[in-house]
């Protein structure tokens, strides 16, 4: 499974602890990989789908994936991804970024995140046995910040946007050579984040959904969504792919923006207060390749509005399932495409995840 | 599945949305059962292990179950009951008790809880359409109580202990006719956490423990986990069950102080103020019970301390574990009695539940 870095300037890196782009500046980027199909029967987790031989994975899983598939009505499916041993979906990706960095001899990493991402990616370091420092935004709450300083990782509290928080996190990977686990530079997140497309072709009995319909900040989700199905199709097990429909929120809509303009690179935008905060990214290092994806899959981009994410929150309590507010959006947009009739979500069965669990809000 | 209610006077009854207890006062009972062996395949929730055609389980289910069981070292597996649909093991008993109140026609259902078997209770009641009403003791978080509502239910806060909540909910039963969705009262509850055994049992390939090291305060996993074991015996599936290690809070221990004494019965305690507050259970209802299967299991009860509590919530948090301090009473009894050499823990596999999500903590 570990296999060079490759950047769109030519060059290719086999990986190792401290490289994290590439000696141009660009993206690290891989291959689509060979996919294992039929999965191994010995395992449930994630892990069944990968070919981690290389990767010393049984040290650091906590069982991440095989997260339930409910069904809403006939077509529609919702995969509980908060089900999921730190909360949120993130671990599959997480789970990868450490193990990597434990292949690597890496002694200690780095991370930044508001999010699900920080708490992720300290609870599998602990794990593993590597050393943390996450950096976080001023303004994380205390809560969030006890359960990463209690899974022993190093807490940097970085004044100024998200943006700001990055950069001091990039700056302490160069000058220090830590492993930079990082959801937006290290491609092999996405190896993770790639379970979640053969767990749903393989919990459908080997049908490929019509639609999947799924949030959109960094792309952490649908670039690995739309690897899974690509190396699927790649392997010749499945002849299309299903339609990728992202959603944004409507204050920060950055890509659904390009899309509309039909831009190949999405331009920056300033966020507005969003109760999708876990999407607000107003600037996706990975824009270019998030709307590649999409245009690929025959999909779209739609933004959604605070309205239509706080009913949509309410609806899926009122079904039993308690989800942080920017796990509400991919159902938003199910609800909103259904009400106007969109083509967008006919023709075959429906799959949103819910992303984070609403225990996490603080109160 | 559905089948009577026993009760020790002799008396049975076909469940009915309306009975909660023996007309003698006493509690119910449901006799062992046949269990389903080997489980389905095209399942792969707990309701793998359930003959439950009588019951209407896919309009209820949240895909609970199925938990990841992780190896700690050699001989000590952790079995991650807080990646459930609401965050802790209550899901296995609430799904089945919901379920069963849709079964007999229930429109409405009242239950008591100052924890997860509430949130449980309101979860699935919200996506099985029943509506309910959630007894809680006052001081009850305020984010518990945004979620209970949230799900739609009723709350309704009672002022005194948690024996006066339970009263308040059984009164509010008495003359409302509601189904009494009680962990406590309704032996269906151990249906759904019999699953805990089957679930081992067949992740470990079909190998049965040398201990399962369970909390106890009301006693839902071990009278579950017992009956899971005692089902595949009875059935010759195995010859032996494992020894249940049944822990309690050194701060309320009536059970633990019944069996060191060589009693059938506990008396009430006056609890002191306990980190594991979700088994600081002072008068147990379904005590002689908890005391014979323990027994039956060749297994005993310890008691853990506050600090042990702590040091345990803080071990697992250093292997990424983030749980309830209640979760953590269980790995504090591993630690414990390994560390006195004791018998209780050798001879094969030792299972602990991390009962409970850390999320839910409020701060
Ligand atoms: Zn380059
Ligand atoms: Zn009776």
């Amino acid at each position: 499974m570990i296999v060079p870095y490759e950047c769109r300037c030519g060059s290719s890196y086999a990986p190792t602890a401290d490289r994290w782009r590439c000696d141009c500046g660009g993206l690290l980027d891989l291959p689509l990989g060979a996919v294992r199909w039929p999965p191994r029967t010995d395992v449930r987790s994630m892990w069944r789908y990968l070919d981690a031989g290389d990767l010393p994975w049984r040290d650091v899983t906590l069982g991440e994936g095989d997260t339930p598939l409910v069904r809403e009505d006939r077509e529609l499916y919702l995969k509980v991804e908060f089900a999921s041993p730190t909360g949120s979906f993130k671990d599959r990706g997480a789970v990868v970024l450490v193990a990597l960095a434990r292949a690597l001899n890496a002694s200690r990493l780095v991370a930044d995140s508001s999010g699900n991402a920080g708490t992720a990616v300290a609870a599998y370091a602990a794990r593993a046995g590597v050393a943390a420092e996450i950096f976080v935004p001023a303004g994380t709450s205390e809560k969030k910040l006890q359960q990463i300083r209690g899974h022993g990782a190093r807490v940097t509290v970085v004044e100024g946007s998200r943006e700001d928080t990055a950069a001091a996190a990039a700056a302490r990977v160069e000058e220090s050579g830590a492993f930079y686990a990082s959801h937006v530079y290290n491609p092999y997140f996405h190896e993770g984040t790639k379970t979640y497309a053969l767990e749903i072709f393989e919990q459908l009995g080997g049908a490929v959904p019509a639609t999947l319909v799924l949030p959109a900040g960094n792309g952490t989700l649908v670039l690995g969504a739309h690897r899974g199905f690509a190396e699927l199709r790649a392997a010749g097990l499945i002849d299309r792919i299903p339609r990728i429909v992202a959603v944004q929120s409507e204050l920060c809509a950055p890509l659904a923006e390009a899309w509309t303009a039909g831009r190949d690179e999405p331009e920056p935008v300033r966020p507005g207060h969003t109760l999708a905060e876990g999407i607000a990214i107003a600037d996706p290092a990975r824009g270019s390749r998030i709307l590649v994806a999409v245009e690929d899959s025959h999909g779209a981009f739609v933004t959604v509005g605070e309205d239509e994410i706080a009913e949509a929150h309410a609806a899926l309590a009122a079904r039993g399932l308690w989800v942080e507010p920017t796990g509400s959006v991919s159902y938003a947009a199910v609800r909103r495409l259904r009400a106007e009739g969109s083509s967008l979500v006919i023709g075959g069965p429906i799959v949103a995840p819910l992303c984070g669990s609403g225990l996490k809000a603080s109160l």
